[in-house]
């Protein structure tokens, strides 16, 4: 009997999706399972290669696979042939739709997504998946791309996990996380931001190719046309973890007010 | 001389850049872009092939091809191997480089970008990656898969762009339209609209392959969650057309007081 007692116990843990837009071989989302399954079930659902950039795309016009995934000689998660929303979308509905998810955390990306970024980033729209799905959900992001110690960063989204679990969200509330890329020691503190404001310094290479056919490639750097203190990559930028809640209602109701002087009928 | 001068007055009609997700082969770009012309330069950047529910992808990883389309015996514009937000990137860092672009129009798609579709919206990303670049813009959609006038909303946009012109739009902020898919004289008039609230009812068909493998299929419905007065999509289930300010500060200033009480540090 006592087993049995045991076990129903360790179900009661809480159930936690975890996606990211990095591919589910990536260091980030290892390192985040690992920390996560120390007070929780966690089940993985991500793509399964490297989907940057992708925004909030989800597959509608063609199906969808998806692979099991072994590591430590133990079941992982699901590697889905899609978008980050679409792996958490098919994992809600399909891998685990007869349970309750308690939370969602998407990450860890290798690479800020603060400011503009946010509206392009598969990390963020993984979470947003979630949120739109009714599950509590968290984006988590590293601020480099060839910085590769992800501990820290698993911790503070454990740690941010457990508040979640306790206080809830609003239905169509998540939380943008980023985490600067230094040391644990050197982090210090956490900061409560706003979406910072940027714009695009880029342009397109033109090249040709060996039949003399053009095409273009992207280079860009983002200009941060905001420097105010309590925005999400000015905190990253002096070592500070940045937690921003983010919503999908993108109604700017101040300009709905303007709009009424208009002629717009 | 006289004739230089109308060349002058001829280049001072507005530049507008006209893009969408259904691909540039589609018909309500091409009504779109006919209408337009009636009072400015067009210039058409869109995807060579359709990108529904692409999100805001944009290609960083591998290079953009693009094709120079003729129609009625005239350039129309350029077909980009890429997503929507792509189109638009290139076609203003490339193609129109050395222009002042003085708005930017994105449709006419073929369903509605209301409620939560406006995340998953190619229409609506492209039209926001223009505005990220610093360009007055609108997103159009027509609220039906399976009816083909676009005119009704064609005339709209270009009384709406004219509107545009005329009185600019704050930076980081544009204008989302969804026209009701009936003949002119069913249309009721013009709403202002905030974007409504909805949910997916959706789950995913499992079938086998040949070769008996799993795959895995969307199938859902939208769910509309509050049926307010102002909303979207009820604006244009009611005849109306509908036209919501949106932008892309994410931030839920709401939430950011609350989680200053969370012991988050």
């Amino acid at each position: 009997m006592k087993k049995v007692t045991k076990k129903i116990t360790a179900s009661k843990k809480p159930l936690v999706l975890i996606s990211n837009d990095d591919g589910i071989e990536s260091k980030g989302i290892y390192t985040l399972a690992k920390e996560i399954s120390k007070f929780a079930e966690v089940i993985v659902c991500a793509p399964h290669t490297q989907q940057s950039a992708v925004g909030h795309a989800i597959t509608v016009s063609s199906p969808l696979r998806a692979t099991k995934i072994f590591k430590d000689k133990k079941f992982f998660g699901y590697a889905i042939e899609g978008t980050p929303a679409d792996s958490v979308k098919l994992g809600v509905r399909n891998f685990l739709k007869n349970r309750k998810i308690d939370l969602c955390i998407s990450g860890i990306n290798q690479g800020a997504n603060t400011a503009i970024n946010i509206i392009y980033s598969g990390t963020v729209s993984a979470a947003t998946e979630a949120t739109v799905l009714g599950i509590p959900s968290i984006a988590v992001s590293l601020g480099s791309f060839t910085f590769f110690d992800f501990v820290p960063a698993a911790k503070y989204a454990a740690k941010l996990a457990k508040l979640v679990l306790k206080n809830g969200l609003p239905k169509g509330t998540l939380l943008n996380v980023n985490v600067p890329a230094v040391a644990q020691s050197k982090i210090k503190g956490v900061l409560l931001t706003r979406q910072g404001k940027s714009d695009w310094k880029d342009f397109y290479e033109v090249r040709l190719d060996p039949n003399k056919k053009e095409y273009y490639w992207l280079v860009g750097d983002l200009i941060l046309s905001d420097k105010t203190n309590d925005l999400d990559h000015k905190a990253v930028n002096e070592n500070y973890i940045s937690v921003t809640p983010i919503h999908y209602d993108l109604t700017d109701y101040k300009m709905l007010d303007e709009l009424k002087s208009w002629n717009i009928k």
